[in-house]
């Protein structure tokens, strides 16, 4: 077995080149369910089974076996040493929000699949299995519920899920049909604990800290908790011209509360985003009677957060209570914030300086992760570790994300010599019980 | 020709009575885009074919020859005492908003169809023709632009109208032909000041004055004058968890323009009303980078009116400015207030009077409208009054839209009479060319 400061060395393969990465990055933004070279893939769609079929296709070229689990997550497994060990996971997602950029979480993905098969070509024998997951929903684009395909490979599945409806109005239940799995057997997807040692993601960074630190890569230190929201606001809809004393407009309130919630959000040090909203009827000259929209609530601390939600609460029934309407609210997501182990934090940052000649940059930067990520569910399973790649600007979720081919080849040596580190030590029983338990135990809060 | 005292007991036959006009409303109701019992009718539907063609039978059930002009008004005519006397208009529109009630509109016509059908019953001959026009669009739901029927019979209409889209992309010209109608042919739905001697509409308040005075009926002194406007703001789509100094949130901007044009109209005493709106990508879990909506803004005075709005267009630029959005303001729609004639609101008067036998009501209410109706279009070419009838509540544009029978009744009596009225003095050359001019005059400002 080498230590990851031999990694450089094995950047010979032409598909497991940066270059190559970003090609199938390319080549998975053809699949997508909008025109105009527009992005939207979600889960258990036709562009999602073609896209499983080609992440099967790499993965098996890459030398492991591949199979879709019963949540649509499509799997690759490399053997380690002797065969039936515990794996090391590695993943991402294949799903996109609406208008997606071409990385997020497929990067990640192509990542693995690209260590693993430098790593298969190389010869070496781990002291653990392998196992690339591309998982099939984590950005909830279709179902509004978000790290469906992780939660069911924690086993946190939950059997309410199974009515919720995308816009066509099916459900959960008759779409996993429709795509050719059972839901009585989603159990099958979940892992244990005793059959995985860890897991490791890479990603953009969804944020501007490395470009303005001018670093490539970065440790991510922990996830921030999101909790969704669905909130309906009523009024009574109405003729334009109705009179200020008779009006109950639903849009007017809501407008009010997004201003309130963007000032309370900010004095408290958390994100807020309205991203999707609604107005019934929707007619020019009708007062709105109706409006529905998504609040989605993050920061560092879960607790911060949740203090935060009690006062945003008040404010819509205050705001209602003036104009006439009347607010319901449904939590639709709720994800404590999850902490990557001490010691996949060590690994990534060893990856990171095994990239790294200069002397200038001795220690790779920590970064709180604001967007939520697969890792956050299974880390009811297992330690995490989070490895960030530089993206343009900070955007993404948008058709500009962008990332650079010199930064996509750190980061795959990085995630290389990470993997490797990992294996250097595993034998030495360096396991880090203590840290992964207070994660886990946050995790459930 | 006998005056209007005598039309209370004309009100026996059954097709004319209140309750077969609320029946036919009911009728009406069923034709519809939407399920569930909720009212959408649009211009040049499949629903504008079917109420026409029952309109036209009702039309020549009373006694008129009907006929559908080039812009699918459904128009029906009862002679003078000679063929071709000019005629005298009576109309309201058989279009909807979505999620509309069974009235606004639709009373119009009804009463105007059950008075033509009372008066040629009557064996009376007028000295002028009676015209009753069922408009095909008067709300603009399909096309975002208002009052298409009235402005088509006004020659008001615009060539540029033709590449007006509907949500399905469809053109208004395209429209028109799979309507069947020949776009080209469109002048032939205008009439000209010299074939009419003016206009009368019957509607519902849409507003809680006659309610609140405990009144019936009342006598509509001029009509609010509507702009409106499609705004867009544009920021950039991002990931939700993107930090606050790196969003460009247009549904956050939006929101905070959307409660200043509130404040900014109730303090000028004009009624603003968004409407329409809707997010672009619209998903939980991405940064709104676009928003596009619209604003309706209305008043006694148009020059009020029209300064607000420049008031709105520098808050809209301030708020984007600060927030690194841009903003793109287009006016769909511009009415100005139509003033009601000194002789047909005084004929509508009279016609009030004479189904009151109380001496406590000596002066029919009259009443400012802040609905926009097609009389503002057909303003242009003739004189115009109005009757309104009360509505529960002042509310309309809503399922729970409602009148009473014994309204609707005192109504069918009040437009009868008001039309006899007319006749009784047209003969003496009252005509009111003064306050006309006037009318027309500000209707062009």
């Amino acid at each position: 077995m080498s230590g990851p400061g031999d990694s450089a060395g094995l950047n010979g393969s032409e598909r497991t080149s940066a270059a190559a990465v970003l090609e199938r990055c390319d080549e998975l933004a053809g699949f997508s369910s909008l025109p105009d070279g527009l992005i939207e893939r979600v889960y258990l769609s036709p562009e999602h089974t073609a896209v499983n079929a080609l992440a099967a296709g790499w993965m098996r070229e890459a030398g492991m076996t591949s199979w879709q689990d019963a949540a649509g997550n499509q799997c690759g497994r490399l053997e380690g040493a002797t065969p039936g060990l515990p794996a090391l996971l590695l993943g991402s997602h294949l799903d996109t929000v609406p208008s997606a950029g071409r990385y997020d979480g497929i990067l990640g993905v192509l990542t693995a699949i690209a260590v693993v098969e430098r790593i298969a070509s190389s010869g070496r024998s781990l002291p653990f299995a392998l196992e690339v997951v591309a998982f099939g929903d984590e950005e909830g684009t279709r179902f509004g519920t978000a790290l469906l395909g992780s939660r069911a490979l924690a086993g946190t599945w939950l059997d309410a899920w199974w009515e919720l409806t995308d816009e066509a109005g099916t459900t959960l239940h008759d779409a996993f049909v429709a795509f050719g799995l059972d839901p009585a057997a989603i159990g099958g997807a979940a892992r244990t604990s005793n059959e995985v040692i860890g897991y490791l993601e890479a990603h953009i960074e969804q944020g501007p800290v490395l470009e303005e630190h001018d670093q490539p890569l970065g440790i991510v230190s922990s996830i921030a908790g999101a909790r969704r929201f669905q909130i309906t606001i009523t009024g009574k809809a109405g003729h334009s011209g109705t009179p200020w004393t008779h009006r109950r407009d639903a849009l007017a309130g809501t407008s009010e509360a997004i201003v309130a919630i963007e000032k309370l959000a900010r004095a408290a040090d958390l994100i807020a985003t309205v991203g999707h909203l609604e107005v019934f009827p929707d007619a020019v000259n009708v007062i709105a009677g109706r409006v529905e929209f998504s609040l989605d609530l993050r920061g560092r601390f879960d607790a911060d957060r949740d203090r935060a939600w009690q006062q945003i609460e008040s404010l819509l029934e205050e705001i209602c209570a003036t104009r006439g309407l009347h607010v319901a609210v449904d939590q639709t997501h709720a994800a404590p914030a999850a902490h990557c182990s001490d010691r996949l934090r060590g690994v990534i940052a060893a990856g990171i300086r095994a990239t790294d000649a200069s002397t200038e940059n001795p220690e790779p930067l920590e970064l709180l992760s604001m967007a939520g990520h697969d890792a956050m569910a299974v880390a009811q399973i297992t330690e995490i570790g989070m490895l960030f790649v530089r993206c343009a600007g900070g955007v993404s979720h948008h058709p500009d994300e962008s990332v650079t081919e010199a930064d996509v080849a750190r980061a795959l040596d990085a995630f290389e010599a990470a993997v490797l580190e990992l294996a250097a030590h595993h034998d030495a029983g360096q396991r880090d019980d203590g840290e992964q338990d207070t994660g886990r135990h946050e995790a459930q809060a």
